[in-house]
Protein backbone atom coordinates (compact mmCIF):
# COMPACT_ATOMS: atom_id res chain seq x y z
CA UNK A 1 0.00 0.00 0.00
CA UNK A 2 1.25 3.87 -0.87
CA UNK A 3 2.01 5.26 2.05
CA UNK A 4 -1.38 7.48 2.51
CA UNK A 5 -0.20 11.64 2.97
CA UNK A 6 -1.94 12.68 6.63
CA UNK A 7 -3.24 16.28 5.48
CA UNK A 8 -3.38 17.21 8.29
CA UNK A 9 -2.81 15.70 12.36
CA UNK A 10 -4.97 16.60 14.35
CA UNK A 11 -4.07 16.79 18.31
CA UNK A 12 -7.23 14.57 19.15
CA UNK A 13 -5.81 11.97 16.27
CA UNK A 14 -7.23 8.23 17.33
CA UNK A 15 -4.25 6.10 18.26
CA UNK A 16 -4.38 2.83 18.64
CA UNK A 17 -1.47 1.45 20.81
CA UNK A 18 -0.87 -2.16 20.79
CA UNK A 19 1.02 -4.81 23.44
CA UNK A 20 1.29 -7.77 24.97
CA UNK A 21 1.33 -8.83 28.45
CA UNK A 22 3.01 -11.39 30.74
CA UNK A 23 3.20 -14.82 29.89
CA UNK A 24 5.41 -17.72 30.17
CA UNK A 25 8.34 -18.28 28.05
CA UNK A 26 8.18 -21.05 25.42
CA UNK A 27 5.33 -22.52 27.43
CA UNK A 28 3.06 -23.09 24.13
CA UNK A 29 0.69 -21.12 26.13
CA UNK A 30 -1.58 -18.13 25.36
CA UNK A 31 -0.58 -14.35 26.03
CA UNK A 32 -3.10 -11.66 26.31
CA UNK A 33 -2.42 -8.90 24.04
CA UNK A 34 -4.28 -5.44 24.76
CA UNK A 35 -4.98 -2.45 22.74
CA UNK A 36 -5.31 1.13 24.03
CA UNK A 37 -6.95 3.60 21.95
CA UNK A 38 -5.90 7.06 23.01
CA UNK A 39 -7.10 10.59 21.71
CA UNK A 40 -3.47 11.88 20.78
CA UNK A 41 -0.93 12.00 23.76
CA UNK A 42 -3.75 12.61 26.59
CA UNK A 43 -7.61 10.83 27.30
CA UNK A 44 -7.32 6.97 27.02
CA UNK A 45 -10.91 5.96 25.03
CA UNK A 46 -11.66 2.44 24.68
CA UNK A 47 -9.42 -0.83 25.26
CA UNK A 48 -9.53 -3.80 23.59
CA UNK A 49 -7.56 -7.22 24.02
CA UNK A 50 -7.37 -10.55 22.01
CA UNK A 51 -5.13 -14.02 23.10
CA UNK A 52 -2.40 -15.17 20.81
CA UNK A 53 0.02 -18.22 21.06
CA UNK A 54 3.68 -18.00 22.66
CA UNK A 55 5.37 -18.27 19.77
CA UNK A 56 2.87 -19.20 17.48
CA UNK A 57 2.21 -17.61 14.15
CA UNK A 58 -1.40 -15.90 14.85
CA UNK A 59 -0.55 -12.34 16.11
CA UNK A 60 -1.10 -10.62 12.85
CA UNK A 61 -4.56 -12.07 12.06
CA UNK A 62 -5.28 -11.97 15.92
CA UNK A 63 -4.56 -8.19 16.11
CA UNK A 64 -6.48 -7.50 12.55
CA UNK A 65 -9.61 -8.97 13.82
CA UNK A 66 -9.44 -7.17 17.50
CA UNK A 67 -8.78 -4.03 15.28
CA UNK A 68 -11.27 -4.94 12.62
CA UNK A 69 -14.19 -6.27 14.82
CA UNK A 70 -13.76 -3.01 17.72
CA UNK A 71 -16.44 -0.14 17.89
CA UNK A 72 -13.08 2.15 18.09
CA UNK A 73 -12.82 1.03 14.46
CA UNK A 74 -14.03 4.03 12.74
CA UNK A 75 -12.56 6.98 14.20
CA UNK A 76 -9.02 4.95 14.42
CA UNK A 77 -6.29 6.83 12.12
CA UNK A 78 -3.12 4.85 13.34
CA UNK A 79 -1.85 2.28 14.75
CA UNK A 80 1.25 1.98 16.79
CA UNK A 81 2.65 -1.35 17.60
CA UNK A 82 5.42 -2.04 20.71
CA UNK A 83 7.84 -3.75 18.02
CA UNK A 84 7.14 -6.68 15.62
CA UNK A 85 7.27 -9.29 17.99
CA UNK A 86 4.75 -10.17 20.66
CA UNK A 87 4.54 -13.45 22.83
CA UNK A 88 8.07 -14.30 22.10
CA UNK A 89 8.61 -14.65 18.32
CA UNK A 90 5.09 -14.70 17.16
CA UNK A 91 5.81 -11.53 14.58
CA UNK A 92 3.77 -9.31 12.93
CA UNK A 93 4.28 -8.47 9.27
CA UNK A 94 3.16 -4.86 9.83
CA UNK A 95 3.07 -4.24 6.09
CA UNK A 96 0.30 -7.17 5.55
CA UNK A 97 -1.35 -5.40 8.76
CA UNK A 98 -1.75 -2.54 7.19
CA UNK A 99 -3.19 -4.29 3.78
CA UNK A 100 -5.30 -5.94 6.45
CA UNK A 101 -6.60 -3.25 8.17
CA UNK A 102 -6.20 0.21 5.90
CA UNK A 103 -4.71 1.45 8.34
CA UNK A 104 -1.18 2.64 9.02
CA UNK A 105 0.92 1.33 11.18
CA UNK A 106 4.27 2.59 13.63
CA UNK A 107 6.09 -0.15 15.20
CA UNK A 108 7.91 1.49 17.80
CA UNK A 109 10.60 -0.21 20.40
CA UNK A 110 12.59 1.59 22.91
CA UNK A 111 16.12 -0.19 22.33
CA UNK A 112 17.59 -0.77 19.07
CA UNK A 113 16.87 -4.61 18.35
CA UNK A 114 20.18 -6.62 18.20
CA UNK A 115 19.87 -8.66 15.19
CA UNK A 116 22.74 -11.56 15.95
CA UNK A 117 20.94 -12.21 18.86
CA UNK A 118 17.80 -12.28 17.61
CA UNK A 119 18.75 -14.74 15.07
CA UNK A 120 20.44 -17.24 17.55
CA UNK A 121 17.02 -17.16 19.51
CA UNK A 122 15.48 -17.96 16.44
CA UNK A 123 17.19 -21.28 15.61
CA UNK A 124 15.70 -22.81 18.53
CA UNK A 125 12.30 -22.34 16.77
CA UNK A 126 10.66 -23.78 13.90
CA UNK A 127 10.17 -21.83 10.93
CA UNK A 128 13.00 -20.01 12.09
CA UNK A 129 13.05 -18.33 8.29
CA UNK A 130 9.56 -17.55 8.31
CA UNK A 131 9.52 -15.44 11.49
CA UNK A 132 12.66 -13.72 10.05
CA UNK A 133 11.60 -12.62 7.06
CA UNK A 134 8.00 -11.35 8.91
CA UNK A 135 10.33 -9.41 10.87
CA UNK A 136 12.16 -7.93 8.08
CA UNK A 137 9.05 -7.35 5.81
CA UNK A 138 8.70 -4.53 8.49
CA UNK A 139 11.28 -2.52 6.23
CA UNK A 140 14.03 -0.36 7.55
CA UNK A 141 14.41 0.96 10.67
CA UNK A 142 14.83 4.21 11.84
CA UNK A 143 15.77 6.27 15.26
CA UNK A 144 13.54 9.37 15.73
CA UNK A 145 13.52 11.77 18.16
CA UNK A 146 10.07 11.55 19.56
CA UNK A 147 10.23 13.94 22.41
CA UNK A 148 12.87 16.57 23.00
CA UNK A 149 15.54 15.73 25.47
CA UNK A 150 14.69 12.57 25.74
CA UNK A 151 16.09 8.91 24.49
CA UNK A 152 15.43 8.24 20.50
CA UNK A 153 13.32 5.24 19.66
CA UNK A 154 13.68 3.02 17.15
CA UNK A 155 10.43 2.84 14.65
CA UNK A 156 9.36 1.02 11.08
CA UNK A 157 6.54 1.90 9.36
CA UNK A 158 3.99 0.32 6.84
CA UNK A 159 1.06 2.57 5.07
CA UNK A 160 2.77 5.94 6.46
CA UNK A 161 5.55 8.03 5.39
CA UNK A 162 8.51 8.04 8.13
CA UNK A 163 7.85 12.07 8.30
CA UNK A 164 3.76 11.67 9.15
CA UNK A 165 4.83 8.85 11.89
CA UNK A 166 7.99 11.06 13.24
CA UNK A 167 4.77 14.03 13.58
CA UNK A 168 2.55 11.48 15.13
CA UNK A 169 5.03 10.05 17.72
CA UNK A 170 6.09 13.81 18.43
CA UNK A 171 2.41 14.38 19.29
CA UNK A 172 1.24 12.08 21.52
CA UNK A 173 4.71 11.28 23.00
CA UNK A 174 3.69 13.72 26.22
CA UNK A 175 4.74 11.91 29.32
CA UNK A 176 8.15 9.61 28.20
CA UNK A 177 9.70 8.71 24.92
CA UNK A 178 7.04 6.62 23.92
CA UNK A 179 3.72 7.53 22.72
CA UNK A 180 1.07 7.65 25.34
CA UNK A 181 -1.02 4.80 23.76
CA UNK A 182 1.87 2.20 23.86
CA UNK A 183 3.48 3.60 27.42
CA UNK A 184 -0.20 2.79 29.00
CA UNK A 185 -0.99 -0.35 26.54
CA UNK A 186 2.36 -1.90 28.51
CA UNK A 187 0.72 -0.86 32.01
CA UNK A 188 -2.08 -2.43 31.69
CA UNK A 189 -1.42 -5.90 29.24
CA UNK A 190 1.77 -6.32 32.48
CA UNK A 191 -0.78 -4.86 35.12
CA UNK A 192 -3.69 -7.57 34.48
CA UNK A 193 -1.53 -10.41 33.59
CA UNK A 194 0.79 -10.33 36.45
CA UNK A 195 0.01 -12.64 39.69
CA UNK B 1 -10.94 6.38 61.73
CA UNK B 2 -11.01 10.26 62.43
CA UNK B 3 -10.74 12.18 59.05
CA UNK B 4 -7.02 12.82 58.27
CA UNK B 5 -7.25 16.08 57.00
CA UNK B 6 -4.98 17.20 53.65
CA UNK B 7 -2.77 19.85 54.39
CA UNK B 8 -2.40 20.72 50.64
CA UNK B 9 -3.54 19.16 47.79
CA UNK B 10 -1.61 18.50 45.01
CA UNK B 11 -2.37 18.33 41.64
CA UNK B 12 -0.31 15.51 41.18
CA UNK B 13 -2.11 13.53 44.11
CA UNK B 14 -1.57 10.00 43.76
CA UNK B 15 -5.67 8.24 43.58
CA UNK B 16 -6.87 4.59 42.73
CA UNK B 17 -9.81 4.11 41.05
CA UNK B 18 -11.40 1.18 41.87
CA UNK B 19 -14.11 -0.69 39.16
CA UNK B 20 -15.04 -4.06 38.17
CA UNK B 21 -15.62 -6.26 35.10
CA UNK B 22 -18.37 -7.25 33.29
CA UNK B 23 -19.41 -11.25 34.91
CA UNK B 24 -22.61 -12.93 34.40
CA UNK B 25 -24.85 -12.21 36.84
CA UNK B 26 -26.36 -14.79 39.24
CA UNK B 27 -23.20 -16.98 38.20
CA UNK B 28 -21.61 -18.20 41.52
CA UNK B 29 -18.58 -17.17 39.54
CA UNK B 30 -15.68 -14.85 39.56
CA UNK B 31 -15.66 -10.83 38.79
CA UNK B 32 -12.49 -9.39 37.89
CA UNK B 33 -11.67 -5.67 39.85
CA UNK B 34 -9.04 -3.12 38.38
CA UNK B 35 -7.82 -0.83 40.39
CA UNK B 36 -6.30 2.06 38.24
CA UNK B 37 -3.36 4.47 39.65
CA UNK B 38 -3.45 7.75 38.24
CA UNK B 39 -1.37 11.18 38.95
CA UNK B 40 -4.50 13.31 39.72
CA UNK B 41 -6.62 13.90 36.61
CA UNK B 42 -3.99 13.54 34.02
CA UNK B 43 -1.63 10.51 34.06
CA UNK B 44 -1.96 6.55 34.34
CA UNK B 45 0.97 5.61 36.59
CA UNK B 46 -0.06 1.51 37.22
CA UNK B 47 -2.95 -1.09 37.30
CA UNK B 48 -3.98 -4.06 39.51
CA UNK B 49 -6.40 -6.28 39.79
CA UNK B 50 -7.92 -9.19 41.91
CA UNK B 51 -10.65 -11.16 41.55
CA UNK B 52 -13.82 -11.39 43.95
CA UNK B 53 -16.95 -13.94 43.67
CA UNK B 54 -20.03 -12.84 41.95
CA UNK B 55 -22.37 -11.62 45.02
CA UNK B 56 -20.08 -13.39 47.64
CA UNK B 57 -18.47 -11.25 50.03
CA UNK B 58 -14.61 -10.95 49.71
CA UNK B 59 -14.65 -7.78 48.14
CA UNK B 60 -13.35 -5.84 50.93
CA UNK B 61 -11.12 -8.29 51.45
CA UNK B 62 -9.56 -8.76 48.40
CA UNK B 63 -9.22 -5.01 47.50
CA UNK B 64 -7.33 -4.63 50.87
CA UNK B 65 -5.04 -7.01 49.86
CA UNK B 66 -3.96 -5.85 46.49
CA UNK B 67 -3.96 -2.49 47.75
CA UNK B 68 -1.45 -3.50 50.38
CA UNK B 69 -0.10 -5.90 47.89
CA UNK B 70 0.67 -3.41 45.30
CA UNK B 71 3.85 -1.67 44.79
CA UNK B 72 2.00 1.25 44.36
CA UNK B 73 0.96 1.44 47.74
CA UNK B 74 3.38 3.42 49.42
CA UNK B 75 2.60 6.38 46.83
CA UNK B 76 -1.08 6.31 46.86
CA UNK B 77 -3.26 9.01 49.25
CA UNK B 78 -6.72 8.20 48.34
CA UNK B 79 -8.80 4.81 46.68
CA UNK B 80 -11.74 5.55 44.59
CA UNK B 81 -14.61 3.07 44.54
CA UNK B 82 -17.37 2.99 41.44
CA UNK B 83 -19.89 2.85 44.67
CA UNK B 84 -19.73 0.51 47.52
CA UNK B 85 -21.47 -3.07 45.15
CA UNK B 86 -19.14 -5.15 43.03
CA UNK B 87 -19.53 -8.04 41.02
CA UNK B 88 -23.51 -7.79 41.82
CA UNK B 89 -23.97 -7.51 45.84
CA UNK B 90 -20.70 -8.22 46.96
CA UNK B 91 -20.69 -5.34 48.86
CA UNK B 92 -17.35 -3.24 50.67
CA UNK B 93 -17.61 -1.63 53.71
CA UNK B 94 -15.70 1.60 53.12
CA UNK B 95 -15.56 2.27 56.82
CA UNK B 96 -13.64 -1.32 57.52
CA UNK B 97 -11.65 -0.85 53.72
CA UNK B 98 -10.20 3.12 55.49
CA UNK B 99 -9.38 0.46 58.61
CA UNK B 100 -7.35 -2.23 57.05
CA UNK B 101 -5.80 0.41 54.45
CA UNK B 102 -5.19 3.81 56.31
CA UNK B 103 -6.22 5.37 53.30
CA UNK B 104 -9.23 7.75 52.84
CA UNK B 105 -12.06 6.41 50.63
CA UNK B 106 -14.31 7.82 48.45
CA UNK B 107 -17.25 5.86 46.58
CA UNK B 108 -18.82 7.85 44.02
CA UNK B 109 -21.77 6.88 41.61
CA UNK B 110 -23.19 8.55 38.56
CA UNK B 111 -26.72 7.78 39.49
CA UNK B 112 -28.47 8.29 43.16
CA UNK B 113 -29.70 4.54 44.06
CA UNK B 114 -32.95 3.60 44.58
CA UNK B 115 -33.10 2.60 47.68
CA UNK B 116 -36.17 0.71 47.62
CA UNK B 117 -35.29 -1.61 44.50
CA UNK B 118 -32.24 -2.33 46.14
CA UNK B 119 -33.51 -3.76 49.16
CA UNK B 120 -36.13 -5.82 46.72
CA UNK B 121 -32.78 -7.30 44.93
CA UNK B 122 -31.25 -8.39 48.55
CA UNK B 123 -34.32 -10.21 49.21
CA UNK B 124 -33.16 -12.74 46.93
CA UNK B 125 -29.71 -13.01 48.52
CA UNK B 126 -28.20 -14.61 51.48
CA UNK B 127 -27.72 -12.56 54.33
CA UNK B 128 -29.75 -9.66 52.79
CA UNK B 129 -29.03 -8.21 56.36
CA UNK B 130 -25.41 -8.55 56.16
CA UNK B 131 -25.32 -6.34 52.83
CA UNK B 132 -27.39 -4.26 53.66
CA UNK B 133 -25.82 -3.18 56.74
CA UNK B 134 -22.21 -2.93 54.89
CA UNK B 135 -24.12 -0.71 52.27
CA UNK B 136 -25.36 1.68 54.86
CA UNK B 137 -21.85 1.18 56.68
CA UNK B 138 -20.44 3.57 54.25
CA UNK B 139 -23.03 6.46 55.52
CA UNK B 140 -24.98 9.32 54.24
CA UNK B 141 -24.68 9.89 50.85
CA UNK B 142 -24.14 13.52 49.14
CA UNK B 143 -24.59 15.00 45.78
CA UNK B 144 -21.15 16.83 45.05
CA UNK B 145 -20.92 18.93 41.49
CA UNK B 146 -17.63 17.59 40.83
CA UNK B 147 -17.43 19.17 37.25
CA UNK B 148 -18.55 22.47 36.61
CA UNK B 149 -21.50 22.56 34.12
CA UNK B 150 -21.74 18.84 34.52
CA UNK B 151 -24.17 16.64 36.23
CA UNK B 152 -23.67 15.92 39.93
CA UNK B 153 -22.14 12.74 41.24
CA UNK B 154 -23.19 10.83 44.73
CA UNK B 155 -20.29 10.78 47.34
CA UNK B 156 -20.07 8.53 50.14
CA UNK B 157 -16.62 8.93 52.13
CA UNK B 158 -14.66 7.30 55.14
CA UNK B 159 -11.65 8.63 56.52
CA UNK B 160 -11.92 12.05 54.49
CA UNK B 161 -13.67 15.25 55.42
CA UNK B 162 -16.42 15.86 52.40
CA UNK B 163 -14.65 19.10 51.67
CA UNK B 164 -11.46 17.29 51.31
CA UNK B 165 -13.10 14.41 49.36
CA UNK B 166 -14.68 17.25 47.19
CA UNK B 167 -11.63 19.31 46.29
CA UNK B 168 -10.03 15.44 45.50
CA UNK B 169 -13.21 14.98 42.90
CA UNK B 170 -12.86 18.83 41.22
CA UNK B 171 -9.01 17.87 40.84
CA UNK B 172 -9.13 14.80 38.87
CA UNK B 173 -12.95 14.82 37.03
CA UNK B 174 -10.78 16.61 34.29
CA UNK B 175 -12.84 14.76 31.39
CA UNK B 176 -16.12 13.75 32.56
CA UNK B 177 -17.72 14.09 35.96
CA UNK B 178 -16.60 11.14 37.02
CA UNK B 179 -12.51 11.36 39.11
CA UNK B 180 -10.04 10.38 35.58
CA UNK B 181 -9.17 6.95 37.86
CA UNK B 182 -12.95 5.77 37.79
CA UNK B 183 -13.80 6.32 34.21
CA UNK B 184 -10.49 4.36 33.09
CA UNK B 185 -10.92 2.08 35.60
CA UNK B 186 -14.54 1.34 33.90
CA UNK B 187 -12.91 1.36 30.60
CA UNK B 188 -10.56 -1.07 31.34
CA UNK B 189 -11.88 -3.23 33.51
CA UNK B 190 -14.82 -3.69 30.86
CA UNK B 191 -12.37 -3.52 27.99
CA UNK B 192 -10.61 -6.64 29.07
CA UNK B 193 -13.37 -8.64 30.66
CA UNK B 194 -16.16 -8.39 27.26
CA UNK B 195 -15.69 -11.43 25.00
Amino acid sequence: MIPKGFRVIKPEIRVLGVDDGIFELRSGGFATVVGVVFRGGYWLDGVMHTRIKVDGFDAGEKIAGMILGSSHFKQLRVVMLNGVTFAGFNVVDIKKLNEATCLPMIAVIRDRPDEESIREALKNLPKSGERWKAMRGGGKMYAVQARAGAAKVYVQVAGISLEDATKILRLTSTRSNMPEALRVAHIIASGLTAT
